[in-house]
């Protein structure tokens, strides 16, 4: 653990388009106008499962302001997905060609002068559909008799996963204790405050340039591309501002998809935005999960073996679900030491919206029926659940065999700290209890599914004449602050000011390719890029001061806050702006420019780096209306090295936020496929005032792979608090909940249940 | 001369931005739209040379609507100008504090709502003015007596210039016959299609775009930051589209400065855009000149002595002019050897319109004088124009004593040619005659007036992995072609197709600085940049062809139309995509770039080479009316070796008009300091219909500075065209034309002179 004293990391600071944001300065997809813009609706399927046996879009085509109509014979019919390596696993044509699968799929879009009448031509086209039975459950889907969503997928099953290490059977026989239950995870919609929204803008030369929210601009160029039959080269995409992605924002989306379809055909620009609604259902979703777990211990609560089986409903297309897939599967032995691990997951398609990633990509659902599980056996064998998670845990320099590299790892710190705070709150009324959660998580993936030869991540930074600095990434920022940390990993690595840093991401002709933001991978991966530019300029600006400053013993030198300096001597130096412009008049004024890349060298299969954190939340249940009171939600967190612990506060509480209502209260209840409330008036998201107080500290780690010692923050933390809160319920009046969202209903449903059994007794 | 053999260079290509213009969908500032965006109006002084004794804004500012009113007081009340090199020379407030020096000056500028209530807000706006004597012409305003324009300034003498070589007295001593007249050259509107336009967005991170039509974004960066007490790095400037520049945009203009100004103060986007009258009025225009010209030959023709004495009318600040004081007396010299060379000239503070660069920068008024003295000298002495110019003329590697080097010169072959045609036209019908002038350009300045520590041209380029190529320069496209030049280039020296180069320019956040369009230095300066990055890029891309093509002993390869060769076998290669593939996973997936850069070295004091050029003028006068004819305009042309030859035509169409024009239509005549023709109905500018055939022949040179042997080509052609005009009105009836433009009215007056001349006789 060697740290060094930073200028800038560690110091909490503002998000740099904070201010740009609070004043409504900033300018998303929404905001892009352009000269002769139209604009698109979406006409979408009422069924969930029919074939569409014609289109006749003439009488649209004729409404006065109309400028043209185009359904799936307008493109390519391109079955495409983001698993580009797998051709199987490309399976949505986004305006399908012959069948619809999930109610709001769509199927023609029109373009016209305004909203409104792009709007009421929708109701002119005459599809002529012959509906098809449909199904809408995992576990019904797999049966023979079920309808086919997908023409030679047997039973529906879209993927399958095994993991598997140690001898599973033997590790079973080791153990005293055997529980089995089944669990049943809910579906979650990913609620950015802006809607899919894309400006799709075809030029006469054959280019087309697509502002739209983004998560990964480089993915949707290359995807664009795909489907468009367009060069890479020849689509540019530009975010400029991107209002939330969660995971939802990195696979292309009917507002990108039409509206370049549109603008290739008419030679206009057109804008597309998805109302709520449509958001609500048409875009994807967490994936809903049916998990079976079986799990072995020793009386003394060392942990032997596991085996899951799940059942995902896929929805109606792959998406990103191959990856969410594999990563439940795989977290869900997180963050434990098991002899023994099996887990088989089955992503079965239904006619319901596309299930995919979602922060947390899987961990979330797999840690949820981990950890109340792990608290049940604790309950069953009288043992202490923190003694049991700080005996199993993992440790630093850990091998989850065959899978992953576990380098840092505050995990006991963590439990050490809950424990500490539990320990503190002493007695807790009746139908008041605190339960916990361990959990880790990945910092990016290392697996090359988008079979991208580019580097991982990429960065090049330019020095200005006057000190300034160009830094081009292309990571995202979504609203997480990547951003602002790329400019405090450039500031702190120059020897300059923030301000002095100038951001540029979001746009694929002028940033360098990256993978973009998912499975918290920008902080390492790009943080380690352009760590790397900024040493490769900073390099070539030392050489004149080495050569100006006359030093005749080779010293070190550096910069720190614009002073150019030898480390040992560090008052004897010189202006960091004095020495860019020696160093531009040297090189005959070409360009200062550094570039730094990163891709992970393979260690294991998932991921560079690991974060830990261990999670309580200390809840109260009315008995009577079986309602939740949270009153603190209290996080004890392994980071590695915090680059920005404001940013990082920030993004805690976020997660905090968007686990809390997975555990208690977002749902997405289906009626014959279709969603019963898609509108922020049923769909319960917490707000502001509605958040129960929801600390955090950081227990002190230093991670080799990453920039300055940084791993993930924030994604992870959506993994514990379902569990966390499943366990309070437990604690608090020894409730057993195995379905999310824990609902007051489902909460009266237990303790009626519970007051059933205790009567047969 | 050595050529290589291309495959793209010297085969004709409509400019890449070609379709968008035709079909409208280029976007130019004008186009621009942003959220909040404000709309600015400027309130300009009626008095040619008044003192601001006070502005009252208040009702203009309770004006519904109106969001903000400036005058001079809400800026940093710096003086500025372009040559910032010299403080004396940057002496124009765009809001000035104390006086208005020229009808038109900016007092004041209000930001509304809409541009209409901005408009109105003018009114309300209360300035008291103590207006004071004022001042016109240069020769009036260098008199003791006459007003004060700049405190300080004596005899308003704003700059003088001495260029002298050899001994003049002497060599005037060796002549056999000298002759002196005094000429009068007029001013010229640069007409762009595109009026002065910008939207400045002042961020509330402090940072200012300024969205405009600019000859180069870098100035406009540089000069805006320093006026508004803004760091470079934190001041960008985006030229979408720039509708002609002519010299007349890269200085700072109001409608930039303004809406920064306002955007500054109310925190909203702000357009402007200035009325074709503003543009009038207000902007600046080709400099006035009264030309005094002493030239001594010998009997046989050979060029003795020449003394000059120039007296121009700046106007009211220096912009440009220091630089057209210097390069009109400089190329009064071209394109001839004098053992002798003697030029002063002496730029006159006027109460006008501040006059500038255009399109030939000085030239077009030194040759005038020239070329028609030399007819008129040949005429007197019964020698043959062509023989008089053959014998006098430039020739490779000929040094101007102590001023500049001439590397390729075809001007002895441009004689020849034009000689031919004229022949061959055989005797002519009365009243009409050929005219000839010769003449040579500039290709680039190397003189760093703006005194930057930056290369004068730039160039990164980025090979996508699907073999698309985003080149960044910093040079502009204003119309003339240069981003297709610098795609030709760039494909050129990458064996690439055009189609798959994407330039980018006109940002200053993403393209090298670059100084720009002016002086025609970009095909050569940028052009090299380009050719130097884009090796740069081929060598690390060639590494991997070395790698896999298993070459065991060292061949030359090469990249051509894509295909990796060997260069003495060309059929053994692989694809050019498959190289970047591989090259890019042979470097672990880091972007491939390639850096060049262009500075002069120092040779001579003017330009790193020299274009040639003669050209002839077909032409009738009716001998009632005094109305000109143009029957042909003929051009032989040495810009070294073509790089776009249809780019090339353009260019020289483009430029025969815009000189006709000067010849003998365009005038600005001032009433009381009021210019009296601001509009397109009273300023005439020859349209596409009234163009005669003006068709060209490239002579075949090439030029060692210049990349792929390429010099200028476009701004020298405006130099000849008014003296071959005039020489042909001489051939065609004896008339002796002093003053432009060549009216009707003045050929009458010169007619009827004429007659009382040989009445007297």
């Amino acid at each position: 653990m060697s740290h060094k004293k930073f200028s800038v990391i560690n110091t909490p600071v503002h998000n740099i388009d904070g201010i740009a944001k609070v004043t409504g300065r900033a300018t998303y997809a929404f905001d892009v106008t352009l000269p002769g813009m139209l604009y698109g609706k979406i006409l979408r399927s009422p069924h969930p499962h029919a074939r569409i046996i014609s289109i006749d879009t003439s009488k649209a085509e004729q409404f006065p302001g109309v400028r043209g109509v185009v359904t799936g014979k307008d493109t390519l019919g391109i079955k495409q997905g983001i698993w580009r390596r797998y051709e199987e696993l490309c399976d949505e044509q986004i305006l399908p060609l012959e069948k619809v699968r999930y109610i709001g799929e769509p199927v023609a879009a029109v373009a016209a002068v305004t909203e409104e009448i792009a709007e009421q031509a929708l109701d002119l086209i005459d599809v002529e559909y012959e509906v098809l039975p449909a199904v809408y459950e995992p576990l019904e889907a797999i049966k023979k008799e079920a309808p086919t969503i997908h023409e030679g997928v047997e039973r529906n099953i879209n993927v399958t996963r095994h993991i598997e290490w140690g001898d599973v059977d033997e590790a079973f026989e080791e153990a005293d204790y055997i529980r089995e239950d089944w669990f049943k995870c809910s579906g979650q919609h990913h609620m950015c405050m802006e809607t899919r929204c894309a400006v799709s803008n075809f030029t006469p030369e054959g280019k087309l340039t697509v502002y739209t929210g983004t998560q990964s601009a480089y993915y949707h160029q290359g995807l664009l591309a795909g489907v468009l039959g367009l060069r890479e080269g020849d689509v540019r995409v530009i975010a400029p501002y991107t209002g939330g992605g969660f995971g939802g924002k990195f696979e292309l989306d009917a507002a990108q998809f039409c509206s370049a379809v549109l603008s290739m055909k008419l030679h206009k620009p057109v804008k597309i935005v998805f109302t709520r609604e449509e958001d609500f259902i048409a875009s994807k979703r967490r994936t809903p999960m049916f998990y079976y777990v079986r799990t072995g211990v020793k009386k003394d609560g060392t942990f032997c073996a596991r085996e899951s089986r799940m059942f995902s409903n896929g929805g109606a297309y792959t998406g990103m679900g191959a990856t969410a897939l594999y990563l439940t599967g795989f977290f869900h032995s997180f963050p434990y030491k098991w002899k023994g691990y099996r887990y088989d997951g089955y992503r079965v398609y239904t006619n319901t919206m596309p299930s995919t990633s979602m922060r947390g990509f899987g961990a979330p659902q797999g840690m949820f029926c981990s950890e109340t599980q792990i608290d049940w056996i604790c309950a069953d064998l009288g043992l202490d659940p923190f003694e049991v998670r700080r005996k199993n845990g993992h440790t630093p320099g850990y091998e989850v065999p065959g899978q992953a590299f576990i380098g840092s790892c505050g995990l006991e710190e963590c439990i050490d700290e809950i424990e500490k705070w539990a320990k503190a709150k002493g007695e807790l009324p009746p139908n008041r209890g605190i339960g916990i959660s361990a959990c880790g998580f990945m910092t990016g993936g290392i697996f090359n599914w988008f079979d991208t030869p580019y580097s991982f991540s990429s960065a090049v930074v330019t020095i200005n004449v006057d000190g300034t600095v160009e830094l081009y990434v292309g990571c995202q920022d979504i609203g997480q602050g990547s951003n602002t940390t790329m400019a405090i990993i450039a500031a702190e690595t120059l020897g300059v000011k923030m301000e002095d840093i100038k951001v540029h991401s979001g746009d694929t002709d002028h940033c360098p390719a990256d993978l973009g933001a998912w499975g918290s991978r920008q902080t390492l991966m790009t943080g380690n890029a352009v760590k790397m530019a900024c040493e490769d300029a900073k390099k070539q600006l030392l050489e004149f001061a080495y050569a100006e400053m006359g030093i005749n013993i080779v010293y070190d030198l550096d910069i720190k806050d614009r002073w150019v300096h030898i480390v040992a001597r560090p008052e004897r130096g010189m202006k960091y702006e004095e020495l860019v412009q020696k160093a531009l008049r040297g090189k005959d004024g070409q360009r200062i420019m550094g570039r730094g890349y990163y891709t992970p060298h393979r260690k294991g299969m998932i991921s560079p780096a690991y974060s830990y954190m261990m999670q309580a939340v200390d809840a109260e249940i009315d008995p009577e209306t079986g309602k939740i009171k949270i009153h603190e939600v209290m996080t004890a967190h392994d980071c590695g090295q915090p680059i920005n612990p404001l940013g990082l506060v920030g993004q805690l509480e976020g997660a905090a936020s968007m686990a809390l209502g997975y555990a208690y209260l977002e749902d997405m209840p289906f009626e014959d496929g279709k969603l019963m409330n898609p509108n922020l008036v049923d769909y319960k998201v917490i707000r502001s005032t509605e958040m129960p107080p929801s600390p955090s500290i950081e227990v002190d780690t230093y991670e080799e792979e990453g920039p300055y010692g940084a791993k993930e923050a924030g994604e992870g933390l959506t993994n514990p608090t379902a569990a966390a809160l499943d366990n309070a319920v437990f604690h608090a009046m020894g409730l057993q909940i195995k379905e999310l969202p824990i609902t007051p209903e489902r909460i009266r449903k237990a303790i009626a249940e519970k007051k059933a059994q205790e009567a047969q007794k």
